[in-house]
């Protein structure tokens, strides 16, 4: 294919791939498409170390990196430690959880802590500085506007700077604040997500900023004939994540491998449960613990219900490994609706390569349509 | 287009248009689409009326109808009166309502009734033997699988039987019972609908089915590009709603198409509120002052919420009409996530042209990117 954005990317299909996993990223990029780090949980030193074995991958071929940086927290600019944010954190809410993990049959939690995914609102700024020092050809924010010193970033390293957004209000923003690539991402999308489907944002984010900058779909793909149909949409291409936690080169547990396996596209629910902002996962015992359901505890703000969700769902997950049907049950996972059609294991690049030959296939599919 | 759902239906473009209006219903088949008219409020006589003049009007171009027959609702089997259904409902909602009401300027509700929208539960079997007394091309169940009666007489006529899923779970059970046409619809629809996305569901129920009956897309469709993405999904064409509420043969109210062209894709909610099923419609104060919100009252079941709801809601849109604002801000309409790109009230003719003007541009411009 050579569509704007291969050219523009240096690549041969316009896949994106988001992956915490180095190995997922490389793969990607080495097999035609566009490897995307998740760096936001490594120190600045990790992040070094990753980005150099992945510059050992691929010589030469493109790959980005993704922080995610929050645009609104609870103590944004109050500059609070991680002790005085755990203040805020109710009584009430440490008794909740320690209930909901008697109730499975595990020990109460210990202390609080933050959670390190939400770590990048304090050093987002050192991680980019890191990543500019290799060859990245872009830099995202997952989580609203991208921090001033990322849009700077990439103006002075001539790094394009991607956002996700999921309504085209801010969409809109996103481009007004200097934006070159915009992900418009569906509800059925894994992790932090809005309320509008993929087959909605698309076409409606593309209308509101006129041509300004590309826009790769996103939310529920996971197949090449669900790229195409984004590309029948308007956008330049797809950016994925869920698809790759189902590799065999993902770290992703064995049990969440065997859920995500076994999972329909109803098996997933938008929970404030885990981050304390809506974010798609795997229904578990946890997600049915917190609202929004009926019956649910009322949640915590971001990054307040991650310092308590977080390191207990690490807990549980480690039992989970060893069989603990309690720690099983509670266990959950970001991922998209798109779970329902991740139904084998395979390596990252023959999900390439099945991508490509499910779009040509959708693609023939459509022009076959208005030829006939 | 000469595709093999418009040779089996002799269309020329696979869009099949659900609405209540007759005049839409003719319209679109008369642009080269399949027009569906929603019958389920008719009393038999009426429908009769109805299907004559789009008779007139279609002279021998194909159409259908859709009852709302639901496979489950509270009192199903017990064989009760509206009276012995409306003593099921609690005094408390009543005084909710009336209290709402009040808080909106409005005088209380009169006693409750039966909302006639779910009569089809018991008078559809007499609709359906006025509606095959003409020279209708398919019938559709919009809520659950069709009763038997549906069934048996699609065969006896030799007229196909469609009906809706929002999982692949449910599709199955419906090819199983007979059905020849599945409308997989995803949670951006209008009305009832389920929570998996129409880029998700597509491509899930065509599998699960395995090409036993062809499948339409449903769920948030309002362009021909939305369209022409799903028959790149596998989809044999699209089932669509929302987009004909604000064209110009519709008899939406003027005061509801004026919110529906101001609205974003985000101003719709799948709520409870209304019929008791999580149905799509506008968010109003309505539908804030039931649950899923945090704040919300519950809701009853099908169809005691329907009782409650509908006679009031129709008093409401009559004040909304003449501007009263407390009734403007109570007034609600089912319609999709859709409605976010639908800005411009058009005649239903020029919906039909513009769609297939788009689908052909789409199908372009995924050709173009695996040609070039």
């Amino acid at each position: 294919m050579k569509t704007p954005i291969c050219e523009q990317y240096g690549i041969d299909f316009p896949l994106f791939a988001f992956s915490h996993c180095r190995d997922v990223v490389a793969a990607v990029t080495n097999a035609g498409g566009f490897g995307v780090l998740g760096g936001a949980a490594y120190t600045p030193e990790q992040l070094d170390q990753e980005l150099t074995w992945i510059d050992e991958q691929v010589k030469g071929k493109p790959y980005g990196i993704d922080i995610i940086v929050p645009a609104k927290f609870e103590g944004k600019g109050e500059n609070l430690s991680g002790r005085q944010l755990s203040d805020r954190i109710p009584d009430e809410y440490k008794a909740f959880i320690a209930d909901l993990l008697a109730q499975h049959d595990i020990e109460p939690d210990e202390k609080p802590r933050l959670g390190s995914a939400m770590l990048a609102g304090s050093n987002g700024e050192q991680l980019l500085e890191v990543a500019v020092a290799h060859p990245i050809r872009m830099m995202a924010n997952a989580l609203g506007v991208p921090p001033d010193y990322m849009i700077k970033s990439g103006k002075d390293h001539d790094i394009p700077v991607a956002a996700l957004v999921g309504a085209k209000e801010h969409a809109l923003k996103q481009v007004a604040q200097g934006v070159d690539l915009i992900v418009a991402q569906g509800t059925e999308a894994g992790g932090h997500c809005g309320e509008v489907s993929t087959l909605v944002v698309v076409p409606e984010v593309i209308e509101a900023i006129d041509n300004a900058v590309p826009v790769l779909a996103a939310g529920g793909i996971v197949t090449g004939r669900q790229m195409a149909a984004c590309v029948a949409l308007g956008a330049a291409g797809a950016w994925t994540g869920s698809v790759w936690l189902t590799t065999e080169e993902a770290e992703t547990a064995p049990h969440t491998v065997q859920k995500m396996l076994a999972a329909t596209s109803r098996d997933t629910i938008r929970s404030t449960g885990r981050t304390g902002k809506p974010a798609r996962q795997l229904i578990s015992d946890w997600t049915d613990a917190w609202r929004p359901n009926d019956t649910g505890h009322p949640t915590l703000p971001l990054p307040l219900q991650s310092m308590i969700a977080e390191p207990t769902l690490r807990r549980i997950d480690k039992l989970a490994a060893t069989g603990h049907a309690g720690a099983q049950a509670l266990s959950t996972y970001f991922v998209g609706q798109g779970v329902g059609l991740m139904n084998k294991v395979k390596p990252a690049r023959d999900v390439v390569f099945e991508f490509v030959e499910d779009y040509i296939a959708a693609a023939e599919r459509l022009g076959g349509s208005v030829s006939d």
